[in-house]
């Protein structure tokens, strides 16, 4: 929830001169994401986010991720429409770092989603799946199963220091996701990181999906089990079942998953709350005590890797 | 530059259910503002801006900044507009903190403004001015001299550190500004903090005027030499002549300084410098050393005190 680079309004009109949307009416920072700098930008031909990618984001996935975008908007999904540049890029380049401009799009990010809206969400979670198929192979998941040990083992301390047990409880965690892991199901290019805070809705309609910078080929299931983990626990942290079951059942309502999706679901439940503890756990150990912007809570994912334990087949989940 | 109170989706449209401006349709914190919490808020009667009152701004204040702005508004000023409540009231409530929704305006801060662009922002200046004239006496200024060496004394010492023999100069500044300070100006409300920041322009034009919540009574041409000093110095913190007489021109275009206001000019501007780095000088003295966010440089104006003291009449300033 930062602006890391703060552009000048003479550095905007430079920028601006590459495209061939007109002239700034109106530049906002925005807080917004907390991996690169996001400006409101209204001009003369509508209204626009403008993002400047800092040092977290490889430029070299850039493209891919402006093609995502791109593929989804084409379709007629309501993801970001990267802007081009004059010469036809969809990259633009300001203060020596890679920007891009894409479309505004509305709608408010729910922060507790209703059954109504998880169903929604997992109608778009499939539909974005069969827009990017043809997409599939072109990026390796950097935060899959052989990431999470080494974010996860060298902080075994801190998490048993922020719960006593917890750390006995993750070395069997990783052992047993690294036994039961799957392979062979669907895959196709995913999301990855579609929290509600990263959906926009008017009513239980989703009207845009954005930040598809952690988007990667993986298995199709492991997205369904990545919004499982964030839109159907309740701040009590317990997982509500009504909504996993309207998710689920949206998802199939575009694409039945198979049997062998069905039997690994709660194993990738299982491996999405790792993902998201592992690198909850690794920005809490680097945030210094004294810092304005805390990072969020780790415990969080504990609680639901606790739930996933314990939860054995896809009916646990409401399929 | 924070969002420091962060509305769910639930909050917002229990907030809006208050006012007669629709639902919402796209809402974003935005990095504006170092006192409140500010979001943008479209909804299907167009865009506003939602401010929560952070605690540094007292509440008893609020009814009349409201005013000011309900004023400028509505005499065609290019003010944010207050959005009234379905009750009549210019200040809702959310989460236990009173709250402001008002119109949007366009125009993009200028970094470096143009002497065009400090023309403009003094007719700008005068024609507020002679808008909220009406309703002079309305709200002391609670940071004019009285405030500035119980700010700067208990931290003279951190003055000394950042710059070897300010401290003596600072209270040599005090002791003549004490002597010096005019009576008997003509007063009226002014905006007391007019920086470029809270202004809004599009090419020359100043398309709007924003963060009323400094206004109170005080001299008149105090206000101008906020800006002189806000508006007419380069980033080598050199006083530029040319700018100071198109800002002073432009705002004589609508009313003219009487002789007395010309002789205060200079001591106006030392004095307004000194507001400034009294406040700069408590904020850094209170930021602790590894915080993300780092407060603005006092020494831009112990720079800008230096000019001050060097000038002697208005000319020195373009007048």
């Amino acid at each position: 929830m930062a602006v890391y680079t703060d552009l000048s309004d003479d550095e905007l009109t430079a920028l601006l001169a590459a495209y061939d949307i007109g002239q700034a009416r109106a530049f906002k920072g925005i807080a917004e994401g907390v991996e690169n700098s996001n400006f409101l930008l209204e001009t003369d031909a509508g209204r626009f986010i403008l993002t400047i990618f800092e040092k977290r984001v490889a430029r070299a996935d850039l493209p891919f991720f402006m093609d995502v975008m791109a593929r989804l908007a084409a379709a007629g999904f309501p993801a970001p429409r990267p802007m081009p540049t004059r010469a036809g890029a969809l990259l633009g380049e300001v203060r020596g770092k890679a920007c891009a401009i894409v479309t505004f799009v509305s709608g408010v990010s729910p922060r507790r989603p209703s059954a109504a809206q998880c169903r929604a969400l997992g109608v778009k979670l499939a539909e974005m799946h069969a827009i990017l198929a043809p997409m599939q192979g072109a990026r390796a998941n950097a935060l899959s199963l052989d990431a999470w040990a080494p974010l996860v083992r060298p902080r075994l301390a801190l998490a048993e220091h922020l719960r006593p047990g917890l750390a006995a409880e993750l070395e069997g965690d990783l052992a047993e996701l690294d036994g039961a892991w799957p392979s062979g199901l669907p895959r196709g290019v995913i999301h990855a990181d579609l929290f509600p805070d990263n959906a926009l809705l008017l009513g239980d309609a989703v009207t845009g999906v954005i930040d598809f910078y952690f988007a990667c080929d993986d298995a199709l299931a492991y997205d369904l089990a990545v919004c499982l983990n964030a839109w159907c626990f309740e701040e009590g942290r317990s997982y509500n079942i009504t909504k996993g079951r309207a998710l689920i059942a949206g998802y199939e309502s575009v694409r039945v998953l198979t049997a062998e999706e069905r039997a690994a679901l709660p194993t990738l439940c299982r491996g999405a709350a790792m993902r998201f503890l592992a690198t909850r756990l690794a920005d809490w150990a680097e945030t210094p005590a004294g810092a304005l912007v805390r990072p969020k809570d780790p415990m969080e994912y504990a609680d639901k890797l606790a739930f996933h334990r314990k939860a054995v087949r896809v009916g646990d989940y409401g399929g």
